[in-house]
């Protein structure tokens, strides 16, 4: 099913121990489209400014990725965002960032991104993610993701924009902080309890029926009505920039899912969603930016899935305990 | 085959968001041994006051403990330690540390002791963990864990006595501490080249072949030479006191294996010793203290494997990907 993303397009400047960037191709949309590119087709809708290059259009052309909705405001600036690293990269520092054209940036989907089935919600003010959702009032599977900062001063709309997605992606931190619950599981059953019981006129939406929670470096844990999932991080003994890892896990699952419109979304699609979402962003973070994504393969995804398998299972022997 | 383990007998004063406990039983060899008694013979060596208390004693005798190795220091007190608990588990503050009977403790240990064929180092001074660890010259299965504090002041000390062992478990942090390595697999990989290479006498040591990263409420991690394996903590929407929940995993670990003689160190086995480990912490911390622990069944430790199990697994469906 045809996918269509909103969130932000960027220039990043990035240090980390490893090395940095200045001014490089970022963003969640651009990051969640090239993920999601590899199963389905995806629509980016989002505004640049006049600094905006063809030669960045064009990474996400390469992937398939249909940028006629990216809309280029005339004497505007591209988000920008600065940020530094901590040496162990669990830990990170924003610099500087400048909002540009995002500042009063009013979402408009042109009638083909508004046929998708599948829409993903990136990071956003929570008002324009209620508004874009009502512009894709029957999409089949919408996801929504978001930040400490929405949590802080836009609770109220946030809350109101889960209640009319089938899936939330946010990492741990954030999922206790909206809930105010400190134990990830109450938490995440928590918004499962979620509805929009005032919609009487869409009967079909129920909430969210799938909690997704980033824990970085630690991997990603599925809750949903049926059951739990934890998933490693896919292990890497090289990380050289974790920015825009999230976003581009949230394009391998939604990706995943979007790829598989005859199945129901069972547990059994979902985990393999999330697995095909960790590898993802394993190879996000092991260079700079897109630039490892954008020169990845779908032969590589799929050995590095078989490795990730086979490092999470195991067997169990019956075993005699004592008492 | 038989344990010996070698570390602190406690009274743990506590305080968690979800209510407290004055001077309870602890120690990371009562935790320890609680775990591992559930497969195999264990003995605990340790020093205690005057203030130690037969119904302390019995707790551990009642899951067959062997205690004759506990050393009753006339006119000493118990180690004490006393702390709290942030909200959400994950930190907490030490607020009185009283060594009592630990200060110029020297392991004694008995002929019993010094035959097992498996030995635990709990986390004490890595001088008195060499010194134990030249007690048992033929063990077969050697384990060691530490601590920051060691690290800081001897480290020197402790890596020898890591050279000696053959499995290391720590938490990440001091996995990258005690390495000065921010990725936990490069640091875990310069522990597994550790060899006590001067120990021309005993050329069966060949240094640790097994790191073990605990990682707290996301589970823990094994490298070996061989290879990667995760698992995500058991879920708990409910979680009181996670005081020794490192040190049951420790004896849910190296008790499985002890449990196995005849199976090589695989991994495969450790792999089912890390999801008994994991089991077992996640009992530990459904209460205060042993207070769970010290009533678990082996039927409950197996139906939850194979809940843990269940909760793991993926199927890769084959998939074509774009690109």
């Amino acid at each position: 099913m045809p996918i269509t993303v909103v969130g932000s397009i960027a220039y990043d400047t990035v240090k980390t121990p490893f090395g940095a960037r200045e001014r490089m191709l970022g963003g969640a949309a651009v990051h969640f489209a090239l993920a999601a590119s590899f199963f389905d087709d995806v629509r980016v809708v989002g505004p640049v400014g006049d600094d905006f290059g063809e030669e960045q259009l064009a990474v996400l052309r390469r992937r398939g990725v249909d940028v006629s909705d990216v809309e280029r405001i005339e004497g505007g600036k591209t988000f920008f965002w600065q940020g530094e690293y901590g040496w162990d990269l669990n830990s990170r520092e924003t610099l500087d960032t400048q909002l540009g054209v995002f500042e009063g940036f009013t979402p408009k989907l042109s009638e083909q991104s508004r046929s998708s089935e599948v829409l993903f919600l990136a990071n956003i003010q929570p008002d324009l993610q209620r508004d874009v959702r009502e512009q894709l009032p029957h999409a089949r599977f919408v996801a929504l993701d978001s930040m400490n900062l929405w949590i802080d001063i836009a609770r109220d709309s946030l809350v109101r924009a889960i209640e009319n997605v089938d899936c939330v992606i946010l990492n741990d931190a954030e999922l206790r902080q909206l809930t105010g619950k400190p134990n990830l599981v109450t938490a995440a059953r928590e918004i499962l309890s979620w509805t929009a019981a005032e919609q009487a006129s869409t009967a079909q939406r129920r909430g969210p029926s799938v909690i997704v929670a980033k824990q970085g470096e630690y991997g990603a844990a599925l809750v949903t009505r049926d059951g739990f999932f934890a998933l490693p991080a896919y292990p890497l003994e090289s990380v050289i920039d974790p920015t825009g890892a999230g976003d581009t896990f949230a394009g391998g699952l939604v990706g995943y899912i979007a790829a598989h419109p005859d199945e129901t979304l069972s547990d059994g699609l979902l985990r393999r969603a999330m697995a095909h979402a960790t590898v993802l962003a394993s190879f996000n973070v092991e260079e700079f930016g897109t630039e490892r994504v954008e020169r990845l393969t779908g032969n590589e995804i799929v050995a590095r899935i078989q490795e990730l398998h086979a490092m999470t299972q195991f067997s169990g022997a019956p075993l005699a305990l004592r008492g």
